[in-house]
C-alpha cells in the first residue's frame, strides 16, 4: 500500500468518523436558526427540533405564539422521520385509508406523524438525525422542513 | 368407559398440554432465525418478533440497521395476531373505514396492527403464539409472516 | 380618579404585561447559553430547558454528550419549578418519607422532580417561567440552577 | 508521518469504528445466550435483554418460565443503564429516601429501575449499550447483569 493510498483511506475514515457525530448541539441549534429565520419571513410561528439518529432529541426551539400543540407534533415529526427513515409527508399517502401503512399513526406510543414537517438528515448516505417543524398548514410545515434539510451543508460548511 | 378409552383420552390431553407448552424460547429463537435468514435474503432489515399464546413476547430480535420504529411495530403485530387469532393483513379490510372493525385500531392502547406481517402460529388447531415481522415493505413484512408461519413445523421437527 | 392616577395605573399594567411576555425564545436562549458556558467550566454536560410561566416548554438543549435520561428530567423540572412555584430541591425535603407533601411525587402524570436543578424564574415579583438542568450530580444541577435564575438580569439588560 | 505510524493511526481508527459499531444482533444474542446459561445454572428463569447505546433493544430473551412482568424490567434496566450510564443497582442508594436522586423512579415515564440486573456494555472507554436481567432476586439479577457485562469481551472475541 502506498502513502498517497494510506492517507487517502485514513481520510476517508476521519470523514466517517465526522459525518457519524455530525449531529451536536451547535449544528442543531444553527439549522433550527435558519429554519426559525425563514418561518418568520413566511409569518409562520413554529416550533422547530432537531433529533439525533436514534430519534433522541438534540434541541428544541418553540418561536414565540407558536401552538402549544405544536411541540409534541414537532419531536415526534423528529421521531418519525428517524424511526421509518423517510419523510413524514411521505407517511401521508402510504397510512391514508387504502394505503399499504393504514393505521402505523396508530403504533408506536401515538408518536408517529403523518404529515408534513418532519425531513430525515443525511450527511452523503449516512442518516445523522431528522429536522421536525410545525406550527404552520400541513404546506408550511413540509416547506420548512425541506428548506432546512436543505440548509444542512450550508450549516455544516459554515461551523 | 374402558381401559383402552381411558388411555387414549389421556394421551390426548398430554399432546394438547404439550403442544400448548410448545412456544418456548428455543422454538421462538429457531423460528425467528429462520426468518432472519429469508429477510437477509430479499434485502430487508427486519425486526421480528414471537409471543406466546397469551401475547407475552418470547424473543425479539432487530436484524442490524432495521427501523428504530420496527421494535413496537413487530411487537404488536404478535400482539394482534394473538389477540384477535387471524393474521394482521386480514384487518387490514375489517378496520379500514367501511369495514366492520372501523375504529379496532384506536382500541387496546395502541396495540393493534392492521397490516400485514402478524401471523398466529398454530399446532395443529392449537394457536400457540404469533410472529411478527416488521422492517420492509406491508407486502415485504406480510411475506415474511408467512414463511415463517409456514416453517413452523421444520423448526419444531428439528427440535 | 385624576389623569396622572389614570397614567400611572396604566403604565403599571402595560408593564407588567411587558414583564410577563417577558419569557421568549430569545431570553431563554440566551439564558441557556449562559448555564451552558458554565456547565462546560465545570465539566457537566447537561440537558437544560427553559418553560414559560405556564409551564409550556420554550427551549431545550441537550450539550453534547449528556445523558439520555436528562432530556426528560430537565424538562420536568421547568414543569415543577412552575408548578408549585419553588426550586425543585425546595421538594426534596418537603416530598420525603414524613414530609408533608410526600406522595406528591406520584402525582401530575409522573412529572414531579423532587431533586435540585429546577428554579422558578422572576421577573421582580413576577414569575415568568422556569429552569431546568439535568446531567450533573443533583448539586452541580442544583447549583447551575441557582446560577441561571441569578444570570436572568443581566440576560435581560443584554437584549 | 513514517508508514508504520500512519498504519497505527488507521488500525486505531478502524479499531474505533468497529467499537462504535459493536453493538449488533450476532454479539447481542452470543452474550445474552451466555447470560441464561449462567441462569440455568443458578435455576434463575430470566428476562435478558440487551440494548445499544441510544437506549433502543437489540435483542429480548424470556426464558421458560420467567415472570410475566420481568419483560418489562429487564428492557427497563438496559434504558436505565444506558440513560444514566450506571450500573441500575448504584441508583438503589442514589434513589433511596435521603439519597441525592430520591424520586428519580419516577422520571422518564417509568423507565427508570433503581435495583440491579442493569449494566451499561463498554468497550474500552466506549459505552456501547446495556445489558438488563430481571427474574431472579435482586442479587440474582445484579449477579447475572455483573457476569455478563464480563463476559462481553469474551464474547467479542469468539465472534
Amino acid at each position: 500500500m502506498e502513502n498517497r493510498d494510506i492517507e487517502a483511506a485514513v481520510q476517508k475514515i476521519v470523514q466517517e468518523l465526522e459525518m457519524k457525530s455530525a449531529m451536536n448541539l451547535k449544528l442543531a441549534t444553527a439549522l433550527i436558526g435558519q429554519v426559525e429565520k425563514k418561518a418568520e419571513e413566511m409569518g409562520v410561528k413554529a416550533v422547530v427540533a432537531v433529533s439525533d439518529a436514534s430519534g433522541r432529541p438534540v434541541a428544541v426551539h418553540c418561536m414565540d405564539g407558536a401552538y402549544i400543540g405544536s411541540y409534541d407534533v414537532a419531536l415526534n415529526k423528529t421521531y418519525t422521520a428517524v424511526a421509518f427513515q423517510m419523510p413524514t409527508d411521505r407517511l401521508a399517502a402510504l397510512a391514508a385509508p387504502g394505503g399499504e401503512l393504514y393505521g402505523i399513526q396508530n403504533t408506536n406510543d401515538g408518536k408517529i406523524v403523518i404529515f408534513g414537517g418532519g425531513e430525515p438528515l443525511y450527511r452523503g448516505d449516512l442518516m445523522i438525525g431528522a429536522l421536525g417543524v410545525s406550527g404552520g398548514t400541513a404546506e408550511q410545515d413540509t416547506m420548512l422542513g425541506r428548506y432546512g434539510k436543505n440548509k444542512l451543508k450550508d450549516v455544516i460548511a459554515w461551523k
